[in-house]
């Protein structure tokens, strides 16, 4: 199968594109390289069944381009920053919903009707039900970052049912693992890498979240699309465990031999829109027979290791 | 108070107008008379504390100098039609989803911090629960429109969330009444006033549909803004029965004194999206003291005799 891989050059998307190459698939990566990076891709550029397209989302022409010939597209090309979103209240309506209706739209023109799409655990906003299944209580936005992803998956689900299209939405939590680039566990790593006598979280440390490994991660995608035929899929992706902010900094402090004095910003939220509780209930993809290799435990120390001994990445960004 | 409404010339955002002036606001009415109708505006032009602004959402220049002072926004410019999604699937992005996110900009930009907003029960797409609560599970979009509303009452949330702004969410039934000048209703009168002797009717005529008088709509929206103070409110709007599409023609022709030929295209739905049953819980709404005072059959007949009194309506689209 020739599959278009969207945001390929970044975290989640150049394991998607080794996953791929690894089961003989021919691919297409697209990646503006704003977040991405070359390096993710080291493996894949030697492949001949795989052809790197450097270009943006926004831009129709170098995305039809791209789409040539693909008869699935992997939409993981997005703003992944869940935090910053009232700073740059347009970057995630451009760079998450009208890129996914370009998406959809260059699929209709060039005959492409399967879809994989990264969206969040963040559409749930503050749920009242936990662990949160994906017909839980209709939900409200609280992030920017969480509405431009209900958007997209609300587009998908709309051109699934008027074009015939397949779609597969997976709803992720914060996904770990090698290659991870941004988020909490980067940020401690930084600022313990600069001085490591002190760290400082935003709310009060006893966020409650969930994590899965970027592997894991791969497994229930794959899982789903070997399973199910139904024009419209909707899948948590989580571990069943969740554990506070608190505790990802334990495992983060003993894998370094750290303990550095802790600050807190104060409140039950790290900043507007964070959700003081994510715990997905993952019982529909579990059914299909996936089930999680990492523990978050596991995932988080994985992640530290592979931090740690990739300093260029401080550079990089 | 000042208040700005998009969509001022349009069916409901005319009536809006009126009551706000009768109420003796202060009313900016911006509209691009895409499908809005200087002739609804007449009572307002006349109205000395009402300023028409003619132009379009899109276009954030203009929607600035309409918000100039605004203290409250009602946004209702958008694509509301609901059936010719797949023709055309940039309009319900543009005209709904973007030009929302224009208004909230213009809104921050303004100071201005409470926005009413027209959705739709399109946003339950094909929901499991009968009648449908605000609160029913989380529903998969089946047409551009509801995920463009969708979309849009993301945003709003997103926005009260995050930069503090009070949000009227209103989800809609089919609305009826005097200056009704798109939908079924409409549709029927002119074909029946070409031909009166048949009718031909989209999907078997057993859908499912709710209809609410436009008086009753407002009533329910001036309701809600005088008895909470919360940050964001969700509402349905809607009658609690529910009419076959078959009932309503049958109150059409009886009002016109005709018995045409009807014949059906057939099948559960009228068009690709259409929703076979729509009947909303508005208890939420009703513990506030709101309730209807049209009856569907009273509100189809209130709506034919002002489509057969203005001819006019067919040769202005």
């Amino acid at each position: 199968m020739r599959v278009l891989v969207t945001g390929a050059a970044g975290f989640i998307g150049s394991h998607m594109v080794d996953r791929l190459l690894a089961e003989d698939h021919t691919v297409v990566g697209l990646d503006n390289f704003s977040t991405g990076q070359q390096r993710f891709l080291e493996g894949a550029l030697a492949n001949r069944q795989f052809r790197l397209h450097q270009g943006d989302v926004l831009d129709r022409k170098s995305l039809g381009e791209a789409m040539q010939g693909a008869e699935m597209v992997v939409h993981f090309a997005a703003n992944a920053d869940v935090r910053f979103g009232t700073e740059h209240p347009r970057k995630d309506l451009e760079q998450n919903t009208i890129a996914t209706w370009n998406v959809l739209e260059a699929m209709r023109e060039h005959g492409c009707s399967r879809i994989v799409f990264s969206s969040t655990g963040s559409v749930y906003g503050e749920p009242e039900l936990f662990p949160t299944p994906e017909n839980c209580p209709f939900p409200l936005q609280t992030s920017l970052y969480g509405s431009s992803k209900l958007a997209a998956e609300g587009l998908i689900q709309a051109y699934c049912e008027g074009f015939g299209m397949q779609g597969f939405i997976f709803r992720f939590v914060s996904i770990l693992g090698e290659r991870y680039s941004h988020g909490h566990v980067f940020d401690f790593y930084r600022q313990l890498f600069q001085h490591p006598e002190r760290l400082h979280v935003l709310g009060n440390g006893h966020q409650r979240k969930s994590y899965l490994h970027v592997q894991d991660c791969l497994d229930g995608i794959f899982t789903a699309l070997g399973a199910t035929n139904a024009r419209l899929n909707v899948f948590n992706l989580g571990t069943d465990e969740d554990c506070e902010v608190n505790d990802s900094i334990g495992w983060i402090c003993e894998y370094l031999g750290l303990r550095p004095e802790i600050t807190y910003s104060g409140g039950e939220r790290g900043w507007i829109g964070d959700s003081p509780f994510i715990l997905l209930d993952c019982s529909r993809i579990r059914a299909l027979g996936w089930q999680p290799r990492f523990t978050i435990p596991q995932a988080v120390q994985a992640t530290i290791q592979y931090v740690s001994q990739n300093p260029w990445l401080f550079e990089a960004r």
